[in-house]
């Protein structure tokens, strides 16, 4: 869910607001930096507790600064939610959720404690590197790589299909053609197989022993490094019509037809007919102005 | 072969055919989505079966639903002949060879009893999952594709071609250089290790030894993380070219040779030359008409 | 060396010629198809030669038949220079030398016997399949490929320039930080496993143990992943510009200095200016024809 | 920092300096020529020098053609400065920093000896073949291709972001799925196999043992497959906007607003205004003299 942010109406809660969630004041710049150092390290903490030596060593150590981390986000959270005009709408909103999940895993782990929960707790952890995407809205270029991926997006779900018949069919052949001994002791295993086949991975654990089992398997290598050329492809083709559009538009000059004016153009190059059909055009309006009040409203 | 259905001309029949080989009303829709969904859960039980555990447990369970899925595809099939004009076409055509081939091994296996014919039976019975290609012909993005890949086919070709002669002679040479106990037990094993290399696959289950073994192994990575650019540049060139035909005519105005028109275009943007050839110009015959008819004509 | 053969002068050497050495006749195609048969089928032979049981099930029948094929390739090369105008010339040339490499190897095996020789001519052999490139010259949307890739011969020079450089380094680098016993033994072996890693062919025959090196790992990772988008962009903008240079002329109208003329146009479309400046314009001619006949010179 | 090296006033300097620094007469040319093949062959030196049979059976001459290398860069370096008008400024720009590390590491194993120090010693020698990275000044076609690549910094940077975040995730996913038996001891380790495995490198070492880490593995694949299409993308687009770029200007005519003028172009070719704004017209101008001069200024 899309939800702009809008603060709450008052002195305190405004100032905080603009600190908070814009980033055009230095005090509010100065907070998103260190916001985004204190997730960097504690996710950094996270990867060193799962080192076991240095677990071994600095436990205590670790589980405090863990809860520094899970304290200081929360406190982070409730001042966000109070500058806000509707809090629950930004706890639902894309960005509130990950707020969330960056600190419920440690919370959780008070009410159910054991091993095995807290593993799971770690992992969701590691989710709070997203927060850091916020970045990404300050970012105008992101932008025409997301609108480039999303027009190739029919395009490239079409190459993952073929990519997921191939893998299947390969996979089933080959699961015939090799010893289970190989590896190849089922089709969910031949399609993992084909996958790490196919995008050229060629982890090596699970490889073909016989000369048709390596024939099948060379196929799949030369199509996986072959149909590459697709995606890609499709994706340069939509990076290249992103930038034209960007400057040139699409709309041609209902005078003359002309279609490759730049964007800030007014009037056409060739004709000069005035393009944006949306707004009068001022020159016509003054003329309209000008026959109304007659030849005297010209010399004003 | 191409066969484009016709419904046999009676009312019940005409009806069946609309729900299963066309897509526009509600009941064809819903008939198309339980198909693939029949498809994919077909696909899924064989997969299942395949797995040692699941074989052990189930298999009485995973006999009956196989059977269920077989003749259910059975029943479909007889109906989808049943409503047709020219059966005997619809089965020679692509998608009915594959509506055969999805439950004839099943059917065969009854004559032909054998743990051995079985496992052949089950890599037929994967290839089901291209009945789902149907889906295809409704996805209108997926021609674009397709011209792309059928116009860059020569250079494709010509692009393999090249990657078989320089996976026989590196092949041949590292087969002279390596010992036999490095895995290069004979040229055929070679070109398998060559197409493992050359695509970046790299398994690891036959790496050269040698250091010369090793300097010939870094020209075929070398030689193959470079022409990877050749098929896609091939490719993203033609998706461009594609794009533009898309939208624009390659003929040119017969008045003044202008020949960047959109395609919806029906006079030169340039000259005014009436453009589709094939058709006479209104303009040019309502002219014609007034000069047969006279003036008064026009008053009409 | 080019040299592009010509027929010696009688009949019989002419029309031996015309199969040989070209392919617009009905006997001249025929030959052409069973000589690239032929070579196809004697590196078959080689092929299963080297595989072991064939080998010392067949060993005899395999002498016979490649002394056949050689045979059979050394009389096709006597007759190719029997009918030319200059052997000589032809036998420097490039599918000349090509054509001796794919016999010589059998015959030196006559004068130096041993088996450690026979191995290394049966590696020469393997480079008979080029004379199928003759196919190539037949084949028009080749030189396309070949233009582009010559046009961007200088930057992918660039490219594998930097790719060396990023490789040795690294490789010094990992050399000094990972034990022996890992696998990197010395720099050259290194440089081997920089260029298996960027590559990204990964065979896992020597990889890093320690974090450091797993580190350094990574960085030639991300590079080899990156940088494949150079190549690729160059190559691809290589082809681009080869279609539309194919399409359009890029000389500009004397005229007017319009400049995308295609190709096949002789007057400006703008200003209708003769574009051909190496041939005079045939309607200048015929005018200054009709002003030096005076006006009766038009009613001829 | 760029330091644009220029002499010191005096002859010999002078003539030392075109030697050393230019390159455009055949002594100079001489001289980069012998200078790269120094480098080539030390670095060549110290390649075969970290190979064990080498280095045990030539320790000595290994040692001295070291010495004589590094007193002969030493030279040389001395020589570069003492021909130079600010020799401090060099030593501070890159190419100065460059030559002095290249010869720095031999010359402080004199004062710090130990076998570990030179080890390391031996790292930053190898980046001596930087200095060959000078010949890229003179190839003026890299500039194209490092235009490009700094346009596409910015997509390329959030690219590279987006796999950080996605190969952190997965790394921590992977880390409390697969048992640490399998290699997935930490999640630094888990990221390193997530790179392994995103760039399609695949060595093999730490590879997916359960099912559910397998599925993780094959998503790693098939993105790491699939957004290898964005800075290909990025890239290719922006290398065919420099070639245009290159060969047209992307300022609009000041008089009719026509903005597809080659660079070489002086006057518009639609309306014939100067475009170089930055100079007058010289037509402009001596009409301007003619004006002064009255029509008797014409005939001069």
């Amino acid at each position: 869910m899309n939800y702009h942010p809008r603060p709450a109406g008052e002195g305190l809660r405004t100032r905080v607001f603009q600190i908070i969630f814009e980033s055009d004041t230095l005090p509010a710049k100065a907070f998103d930096i260190a916001l985004i150092a204190a997730i960097l390290a504690s996710v950094l903490v996270i990867m060193l507790e799962s080192v076991a030596p240095f677990r071994e060593d600095h436990a205590t150590l670790f589980y405090w600064i863990e809860w520094g981390f899970t304290v200081g986000f929360t406190i982070e959270l409730a001042v966000r939610l109070y500058c806000l005009e509707r809090p629950w709408m930004y706890l639902k909103s894309f960005y509130g959720i990950i707020d969330l999940m960056a600190i419920l895993p440690t919370w959780l782990a008070l009410l159910l404690p054991g091993a095995q929960s807290l593993v799971v707790v770690r992992l969701l952890r590691t989710l709070r590197i997203f927060r850091v995407l916020r970045m990404m809205e300050f970012v105008g270029e992101g932008r025409l790589l997301l609108g480039a991926l999303q027009r190739s997006g029919h395009q490239i779900f079409l190459f993952l299909f073929t990519v997921f018949l191939l893998v299947t069919i390969f996979a089933s052949i080959i699961y015939l053609i090799e010893p289970a001994e190989a590896g190849f002791t089922s089709i969910p295993t031949s399609i993992y197989w084909a996958i790490v086949t196919l995008t050229t991975v060629g982890y090596g654990d699970i490889v073909p022993v016989t000369p048709l089992g390596q024939a099948i398997s060379v196929m799949v290598m030369l199509i996986g490094y072959s149909i590459i050329a697709v995606p890609t492809g499709v994706f340069s083709a939509e990076v290249i019509r992103s930038i034209r559009a960007d400057r040139y538009s699409d709309e041609a000059c209902p005078g003359c037809g002309h279609d490759r004016h730049e964007k800030r153009a007014r009037y056409c190059l060739r004709c000069g007919t005035w393009l944006d059909e949306d707004t009068p055009d001022p020159n016509l309006e003054e003329q309209a102005r000008d026959d109304e009040e007659g030849p005297q409203g010209k010399e004003k």
